[in-house]
């Protein structure tokens, strides 16, 4: 079956294997592109990382993950900004496309939304010219606005792309099917975000109905309620030409699974149900 | 402690009391107002259910509801039409203020959630004649994007004023803390809600993080992230006057607690965290 402009997000198999036996089977199943998690990068080493990657002729579409800007106070914040510094760099090294950036939910004790959105801003304007010396696309992700609370204040495509025309050069988008399929306002957000050429990644994966667990319970794509091929299409309608990454958190299922019959069904329904 | 501009949904203690009981209860504890379910208003009969609301002076702010439109085949739209025109008579058999409306998500085995929402459109223009005719009210209820699925593929305030701009007369929505507080554009939202009148009902909960299941494991104002005083503010400006009615899902913590110590406690955060 087909795997071109296929790529595997590493956490979908990340119970299985390290990173490098992750990298080696997805070689093997004639995947060509990954996009690794940096604690996967930790475990291994950064060096072993880079060489594994490189070994097997990987694209690396994107590097999870940077954000987590708001915090507690001033000093919270800067240890943030350093961190993205440091996922920066490693981006760079891994020869990744783009940083994913999950930016961050309400810092501990607070009930401020606004405040934290603020503090996402402040931190992207901080981490930008870092990430523009080294050419390094920032990828923000507007995640589901269910975890608006604790990882990510961006819930919408719309309010992405308004921080990217803020920001300017070196920032775009992160598109992942799970977090935005819902919105009211997706054919026209994806339109716009090709326009201004902002689509720095495609995740796809699958919403079940029912959801057991709100961040641990994503779907293979086809066993869910997503229209994939229709997303898809808008996606390819905005000019976007990249990869296609598979992107599954899944406790109770798929990490249980042998990695070898995960990868074998994201394959396939890359090629029948996306 | 004071309880004016307090309503009660009466799903809030509805693992703890029938419909009767609640109502009493509610009535010892000076509430003033409250919204039950059909199923409660079922258990106990209709005229039953009215006897107690009256015998007991109580408002009634709203009811539970009508909406799941969207079905399989053209007998089931009709089914549910059918549905909302008994929901509607029965809400001005108790005097209640509106019919909240959860909309419903997408029909079994569909993927179609701009057809889900057609459906939703053709199913209230089906109903709104028949409402209009009982002088009845009907609020459309966004539900939070995690419910897009299988509740309500109505899932922004902008979206469920959009309807009522389409609509016209005797449509509004009920804002639900829980629903809308991640929303990007709530305050703007809110303005144009309370321009047009169209605000029916305000609901309070909150967020907990973590959120242990993705239906019933809604919070008590204050054991949250959302800043209620502040969306409370943001109504209140827009012109609301109504009622603040409290609606909790909680399986394991509220639901299992004493009902007059859940009475309380919503007295008691309704003044100090909303």
């Amino acid at each position: 079956m087909n795997t071109d402009g296929l790529s595997i997000n590493l956490a979908t198999v990340r119970q299985q294997w390290n990173l490098r036996e992750a990298v080696e089977a997805c070689a093997r199943h004639g995947i060509k592109a990954v996009d690794p998690w940096r604690d996967q990068v930790a475990a291994i080493g950064l060096d072993e990382a880079v060489r594994v990657i490189k070994a097997n002729g990987m694209r690396v579409t994107g590097y999870c993950r940077g954000g987590m800007f708001p915090a507690a106070d001033r000093a919270g914040q800067l240890a943030a900004i350093d961190e993205n510094k440091r996922a920066i760099d490693e981006a760079v090294a891994l020869g990744a496309e783009c940083v994913v950036l999950v930016v961050g939910g309400l810092p501990k004790g607070s009930r401020d939304i606004n405040a934290a959105r603020q503090m996402v801003m402040e931190g992207l304007m901080a981490v930008l010219p870092h990430a523009r010396a080294g050419k390094m696309p920032l990828a923000i992700e507007p995640l589901h606005p269910m975890y608006a609370g604790d990882r990510a204040c961006v819930n919408t495509l719309a309010q992405a792309l308004d921080l990217c025309d803020l920001l300017g050069d070196g920032t775009g988008v992160a598109i992942d099917t799970y977090h935005v399929w819902w919105d009211p306002d997706l054919a026209s957000q994806i339109a716009r975000a090709g326009a201004t050429n902002r689509i720095l990644a495609y995740h796809i994966c699958d919403w079940l109905v029912p959801t057991r667990d709100i961040l641990l319970d994503r779907g293979m794509m086809g066993d869910g309620v997503i229209n994939l091929p229709h997303i898809r299409a808008l996606v390819q309608k905005a000019g976007y030409l990249g990869f296609t990454e598979v992107e599954i958190f899944s406790a109770e299922n798929w990490w249980k699974k042998p990695g070898d019959e995960v990868l074998r069904t994201c394959i396939e329904r890359f090629n029948t149900a996306s």
